[in-house]
Parts: structure tokens; C-alpha cells; sequence
């Protein structure tokens, strides 16, 4: 095992109706004045709204709010919450949504106590502090609630970049499994995607891989696939919905990369180039560019995707293994096809450059430079 | 899944030579004066006393001593702690050892900070306060350097209790695989049965348990049978003593623990009973109990027993997997009868006696009385 340094802070609530203690959580941890950030406003319709904003001014909390956060989430907006953030005083946000209300959450938290522009964070500037987080899950797929990562796309100049930092680990999640049943058939299924997007780029990559961490990362790809599954035929199964949830946490809250080394995101590095450009969303994206990926990297790895193929799918080969996660995909109904994504050739050709310069920026060039991109991408026509 | 709340902040720092930095991890959170708790000798015999105490003078932080913990960690030596940590005004204090350190040095922050006798937190008071706690692990098995619990016995009055507390997270503990290599090779082989205790008893006892998290403790279990067979060949491979390491950190730091729910602890209830009045080694008298109470146990929850035998022996029948587990421990070399332990017809009635009193102390009577435990330990003969 290599070594690590861990600690994850973050508080955990799962379980049904949580949210309604929202106001007492946060005022666990001081918050007396937040932004609230969310979505569309189906959140308001449904009653959340109401429900947490009731219980956050029985705690002593004044809120403001920051709506109309959109998949993919955009610079323009992050940077629009940061005024609210600044003129409202806030000490505090609260993210309701999915993962791209907590990841504009995370970046307006580090943008309200930095003097420049929040981009600097994209390009190198480190997280140093940030209001406290908070969030409820309304969807789960990018493990945010768990980590210390935020994605944000800077729509002038396409580049979809990560930033981290200690204090971008929230301070409260609240896991409502029964809020998530809500989600559309195609989200459930992009999520799918994603999550096991985040289990598989350490598996196959990582040059130190310890066997208690595959058998982890196995645990929550089965528990995907096993969970999409019960969910597809009914969506209101509250502990096939749990278990989804809670396996989107583990795949990306630092665990499963604990004593590896030498690991890269390919996939995601190749899809935040197509979704930077094409707005297309993030989990279908992924299930395109993974079996692609996969077809053109197995030699590199050939032991370690044998192996996947016999403990997810019972099969003997790495070709059969990439091909069942190929019909996998197909069958829940995510695409894995640029096609399916309504991406031409012309686009294509912006996508390779785009992912050419994440590759450069992501210092990944040494194996993904424009022609290797351009084979994968191809791979997945 | 049933709801939980989860926060677990201890740093985890792992890695050879991490120990080196201790005084600096120290510093950062505050540490000014501390108690080092520690076992034998060996520790200063070996150079690892001066090289953390050096550590320490050149980060700035004071300490004293507290030497001579023994296994089995007793509430006379407690006391004996919190005396000195109170004269010396320590804010922290740092276990250099096993489990049994680190829970004596954990009693002894709660104690320090409180006015009345240090028992009365295993007797029912919450522990509400205590000093820093940080560690060194030289022998992993109880899983404490990454919890919030704490077991220690008290002498006079026969009773192995425990006690639970946020304060009692460690701030950091160092895992450095290196430094666990001097282990004897009988006390690997109690630690590895330790492991699996705390991996089965909420395997098998618990009524709410998902799927995820079967599959966590699998690879937990697995783990520690690969690499106990390993190790056992060549106690230096770091790569095996790193993961049988992390394994048991995981068992018992709460993950295999989320969304679970009417567990308990049977096998640790009866072994408490054993070295309270015994004092043989923990790890030893579990894997003594443990067949006998999975024979005796196994038709309450026929499917998981069968389960066991399938994903870790690859057998198929209940019988067959706790046959398979006895002839693992008898293979690796921990008891599996109380005749290996010495231990008499006139002292298990004893040990029936007082694992009694602990069923009703820790509410397991419903299921736990005289003759139920009487059953049990005659299979362990």
C-alpha cells in the first residue's frame, strides 16, 4: 500500500425526513445567515422550500437565496451567488439539489472570502477558506456531499475545471433517500453512469491498487448495477434508493483511493470536454466515452480488467467484461454513442482539442495527447 | 437502509516513517503538553521512544510518561494516567502501542477532565469532554484509532465495560505498517481473529442489513485472511501488513456499521466475561467463542450463514462455513477450545457468571441468559 493522509470531516444524516432538522444542524455549527441554492423551482412547488426555511428560521437563521442553478453548472452563475453571498453577509449556503447545486454552492462558499475572482481557484489559486457548507441530496451521482471537490464550467473559454480544498468538505449532508425518488428515469440512469465513472478511474489506472480497494470499489459497482436495476422497475424502493445513494457517497469520498497511487481521470477529463461544449449531461457523456475508453486502454492493464469482467459480470475475458458494461449501459438506457448525443463530426473535432488541452492542463499529456484522444473518441462513434 | 448519523473526524496518517512528523501533527491541532502512554520498554529499547520525544521538543510540546500498560488494560492503571495527566496540566495525550493503549490513554483523557471517578463514564455518565488524543499504532487489531469507544476492565469488580464519546475520536493516529512488523506471531493471529469478530457480529445479528454493507465486511474478512496467511510466511511484507492493517481500522470505525440496525455483540459480550476474569488475550478468547456461538446461533439467520460459507470459503452449507472458520483459526494458530486457554469447569462457571451480568448491563438479556451462554461455552469446550 502506498502511503495517505486522510480525514474527512464531514457529518453524514441519512435517512428519511432529515431535512426537516436542517436548521438545527447548521445552527450546531453557528451558521446565522445563508444563501440557499437550488435549481428550478420544483423545490418550491414540491413544499422543501418551505419545509427547510420554516425550520431555519425556528433555529435563528436568516436566508437569502440563489435559484436556477443548471446541470453542468456555469462560472457566470457561481459568480452572481458570490454577490448574493457578499451583500447578504452570509456566514453560511445551503445547497438543495444534486451535485451541481453543491458544486456552485462550494465554489460561491470559497469566492465570498476571496478578494479576486473565484476563477483563480480553477487555475491554480489554493482554497484556503470558504463559508460553512451545507446541503440536502435531492439526486445522488457525483459524491460532492462526501468530498472536498467542486466542477465548475467556465462558459467563455469551455474549460470545465476542478478545484479542492480542506474546507470544501461539507459541514452537514442530509441523504433523504425518499427526496430522491423524484428524479427522471434518464437522471437515474446518467448517475448510474457517473457513479460507476468514479469507481472504475482509479480501478483501471492506478499503478499501486491494493486488493482490499478493489474489492471496495467491486462493492460499489454491484451495488450500482444492482440498485439501477430494482429502481428502473420501482422507483420508490427506499432501500434500493439508500443503497444507490450511499454507493455514490463511497465512490468518491476518498475511500476507494486510500494506499493507491498513480491514478488519473481519463474518462472524466475526455467527457468534461464534451460536456463543456455540448452541454451534454455529464453521466451520459461518461457512458460513452467508458466503453471506448476501455476498448482502447485494456492492454495497458490486461490483468486488472479480466478481473473485472469475471467479479461484475461472471465472464472470462476483458473483451467480454467492456462488452457486457457496453449492453449494461444499452439496457438502463444511457448512451454509448456520440451519435445518441446528437455529436458531429465538426464538434467532435472541438471536443478533441478541448480534452486535448485538459490532458496538457491536468498534466495527463504524457499519454492523452490529440491523436490517442481522437482514438478513443472514435471508438465511441 | 435504516437512518444513521455518521461523522467521523480522525486523521489518519499512513505510511512508513509518518511517526517522525508526530510532533508536528500535534501542533496543529494545539498540543502543548502530553502524556505518553505506552506498554513496555520495548518502545525506548527500540529508539522509538527518543525519536517521537525528540520530535515532540522540537515541535515545542512538553510530555510526560505513563508506562507499563498491560493488555487487558486495567481502571487501576487508568486512574494511575489520569493522576499523572492532571499534576502535569496535559492537554493531549499519545498512546504508543496496541488497542489496549490507546483505550487506557482514551479513559484517561475523559478522565481528566472530570471531577468525579473515571469509572462512572462505564457505568453510565456521558463523556462530554476530553483531553487531545492522538496515537501510534505498533499492533493493529481493535480498530480504537479510528473510533470513538474504548474498552478497559475493572479489576475489583471483575467488569470489561465500555465507553463511547465524540471527544474520544483520535485527532490523528499514525498507521506506519513498518512498525507493526515486531509483532509476535501469536499476536497476529489473535488480532486477526479480533478482526473478524468485529466484522461478523453485525453480520450475523443484525435485522436491518443491507446488501453494501455485507459486501464491505466480505472484503474486510477476506482481507484479513489473505493477508494473516501471507504475514504469517514473511511477517515483513508491508504490502500485507498495510492492508491487514487498514482492514482493521475499517471494521470498527463505523462504515460497516451504516444502515444497519438491531445488531449486537454477542461474541464480544462472552469473551469480556472470559478475560475480565482470566485476563487471556482478546483476540484469543474470541476465536473460541466465536465457532461455539455461530454453531449455536445459526438457525436464527439461516441465509447469512449460508451466505458466509459461499463468499468467504466458498462452501455451501451454514455447517461448512463455521467448520471452515474453526479450522482457519486451528490452521493460523489461535484457540478454538477453553482447554487451550487453561481455562477449568470451576472458572467457566464463573465466566458463565459474569458474561450474565453483562447481558443485562448491555441489554442483551432478552436473548443472553444463564443457560443460553452455558449452551454456548460448553460448544467451546
Amino acid at each position: 500500500m502506498y502511503e495517505f493522509s486522510f480525514q474527512n470531516p464531514t457529518r453524514i444524516e441519512f435517512g428519511i425526513d432529515k431535512e426537516k432538522n436542517i436548521g438545527q444542524y447548521m445552527k450546531e455549527f453557528g451558521a446565522k445567515k445563508v444563501v440557499i441554492i437550488f435549481g428550478s423551482d420544483r423545490i418550491k412547488e414540491s413544499g422543501l422550500f418551505d419545509l427547510v426555511t420554516t425550520n431555519l428560521s425556528k433555529n435563528g437563521i436568516e436566508f437569502t437565496e440563489c435559484g436556477k442553478i443548471k446541470s453542468n453548472p456555469v462560472l457566470s452563475k457561481v459568480r452572481e451567488g458570490i454577490e448574493i453571498a457578499k451583500k447578504f453577509s452570509a456566514d453560511s449556503v445551503l445547497s438543495i439539489g444534486g451535485g451541481s447545486c453543491l458544486d456552485s454552492a462550494k465554489a460561491i462558499a470559497a469566492g465570498s472570502l476571496y478578494e479576486g475572482d473565484v476563477w483563480d481557484f480553477f487555475t491554480g489559486t489554493a482554497v484556503t477558506k470558504a463559508l460553512k457548507i451545507f446541503d440536502i441530496m435531492t439526486l445522488a451521482a457525483t459524491g460532492s456531499e462526501m468530498n472536498n471537490g467542486s466542477v465548475v464550467t467556465n462558459e467563455e473559454t469551455k474549460q470545465k475545471y476542478p478545484i479542492h480544498g480542506f474546507s470544501l468538505f461539507p459541514k452537514v449532508s442530509v441523504i433523504n433517500p425518499k427526496l430522491q425518488t423524484t428524479i427522471s428515469r434518464d437522471y437515474l440512469v446518467y448517475s448510474a453512469a457517473d457513479i460507476i465513472a468514479h469507481s472504475i478511474e482509479g480501478y483501471f489506472t492506478a499503478s499501486v491498487q491494493p486488493e482490499l480497494i478493489n474489492l471496495q470499489v467491486e462493492a460499489n459497482i454491484k451495488t450500482v448495477i444492482r440498485t439501477t436495476e430494482i429502481l428502473l422497475q420501482n422507483p420508490n424502493n427506499l432501500d434500493a434508493r439508500g443503497e444507490f445513494a450511499w454507493a455514490a457517497t463511497l465512490a468518491l469520498n476518498g475511500l476507494t483511493y486510500l494506499g493507491t497511487a498513480g491514478f488519473s481521470y481519463p474518462n472524466h477529463m475526455i467527457e468534461h470536454a464534451m460536456s463543456a461544449i455540448y452541454d451534454v449531461p455529464h453521466g451520459a457523456g461518461l457512458s460513452v466515452v467508458i466503453p471506448a475508453w476501455m476498448t482502447w486502454y485494456q492492454d495497458r492493464n490486461p490483468k486488472q480488467f479480466q478481473r473485472f469482467a469475471k467479479e461484475i459480470f461472471d465472464l472470462s475475458t476483458a473483451e467480454q467484461g467492456i462488452e457486457a458494461l457496453r449492453a449494461w449501459f444499452n439496457k438502463i438506457g444511457t448512451p454509448t454513442t456520440l451519435r445518441q448525443l446528437n455529436i458531429d463530426e465538426h464538434n467532435l473535432e472541438l471536443i478533441i482539442d478541448n480534452a486535448t488541452q485538459n490532458a496538457i492542463d491536468w498534466q495527463m499529456h504524457d499519454i492523452y495527447n490529440h491523436q490517442v484522444i481522437a482514438t478513443i473518441l472514435n471508438l465511441a462513434k
